[in-house]
């Protein structure tokens, strides 16, 4: 895509801080919210631990390998649609100059200034596929590397999420003060997040912050209230 | 974007088809690893139980939410980017008009060619922004029911998921027999499952059920050795 002088004010977040958003975010309200739900069963500070560190290592792995597959199946899927349209750019010409061309008509050109458009796009191969690719199908070319990097940068900030509000009760034997300890530390941690977090997606800072604290205080009082139900 | 005879071909999933994907997929896996890894550290049949529908109200709520917002911030965010443009469009039109321009250019087009393009697309504001929406800055325009819709699918996906992987232990007493019960269940779940994501993704179908199954029994495998260590 062009980029103009002004179009630095369009903040998008990188692939990387939305990584690092989509394994903390779940990192930090998942596991403190099995933790509060067991703390309200009164099952045992060890056993809170317990089910906090194997929820962590089933989160981190579950989210990261399944960001893994994501970026892998979208560059699959990338390729063999480019393989489709190089084909069809060969075999039917015809049909796939006519596509190029609606594209043009839909914006309110007419067939004589659509002709050399089309001719110019459909004179070199490599283009005339770009075009089909960005324009029919709406898909961008995705980084090779990324899949890898997007599962390591998913699976630490979930690990990093989760250890927050699991660790008040590694050092609090009872559980009573190990739970507002891990409420109190993590509905905190889990403002400041909302608030980073609207930075890049452009909500104002305090919205984004109680944002994230009330799905983190919704998800804790359900899993408490569950828990308290069945024990 | 136009629609072409020869479109059907490319199938890509609906956004539902997605949302029941997101939340069945971690339903699915996270309850399960973490019941296995409570197993493996011989914690009670009930607490396993609890510490599952508890991860389930959580996991579900933090999703379902999660969900929720992403959709509500990306309305807000075309619609903050909308405004932007055409603004845009009418206080400094030469510059976007020129960003226009620079899009033709890079598909090989003479000024000559242009110039005609871009009167005819800047002759209408609304075609001008939506232009400018689309291809300078890649933004669709968001269904708004989405938010609501895509918080009741995920939350309802992963409630259904996390049952399977649980259901033995509600039937059976003994922790080992409810553990293998519900590795056998949960494996042949995420097997089946993974085939029919697979028809969605357009990788084979034995390919997408062997993902699945491998992630969610390394993240059980993960849990159970994590829960060994520390109980």
């Amino acid at each position: 895509m062009p980029s103009a002088p002004h179009i630095e004010h369009h903040f998008t977040a990188s692939e990387t801080v939305r990584d690092v958003v989509i394994g903390m975010s779940d990192g930090l309200t998942v596991p403190f919210a099995l933790a509060a739900g067991l703390s309200g069963a009164k099952v045992g500070t060890s056993v809170v631990v317990l089910a906090g560190l194997a929820e962590i290592a089933a989160g981190s792995i579950a989210m990261g390998l399944g960001g893994f597959l994501a970026a892998r199946t979208d560059q699959e899927h990338y390729q063999s649609e480019l393989q489709r349209e190089t084909r069809e750019a060969r075999e039917i010409p015809e049909v796939e100059a006519a596509e190029v061309a609606h594209v043009f008509e839909g914006w309110g050109l007419t067939q004589q200034q659509i002709r050399p458009i089309v001719a110019a796009i459909s004179s070199d191969e490599k283009r005339w596929v770009d075009f089909m690719m960005r324009f029919e199908l709406g898909l961008e070319e995705p980084d090779p590397g990324r899949a890898v990097r997007s599962a390591a940068t998913i699976g630490f900030s979930y690990v990093a999420g989760g250890l927050i509000p699991l660790a008040p009760y590694f050092f609090l034997d009872d559980l009573e003060t190990g739970l507002v300890a891990s409420v109190a530390v993590t509905l905190s941690a889990l403002f400041v997040f909302g608030c980073i977090k609207a930075r890049f997606t452009g909500i104002p800072w305090w919205r984004g912050g109680s944002q994230t604290t009330l799905i983190g205080g919704l998800a804790a009082t359900a899993a408490f209230a569950i828990a308290r139900l069945f024990r």
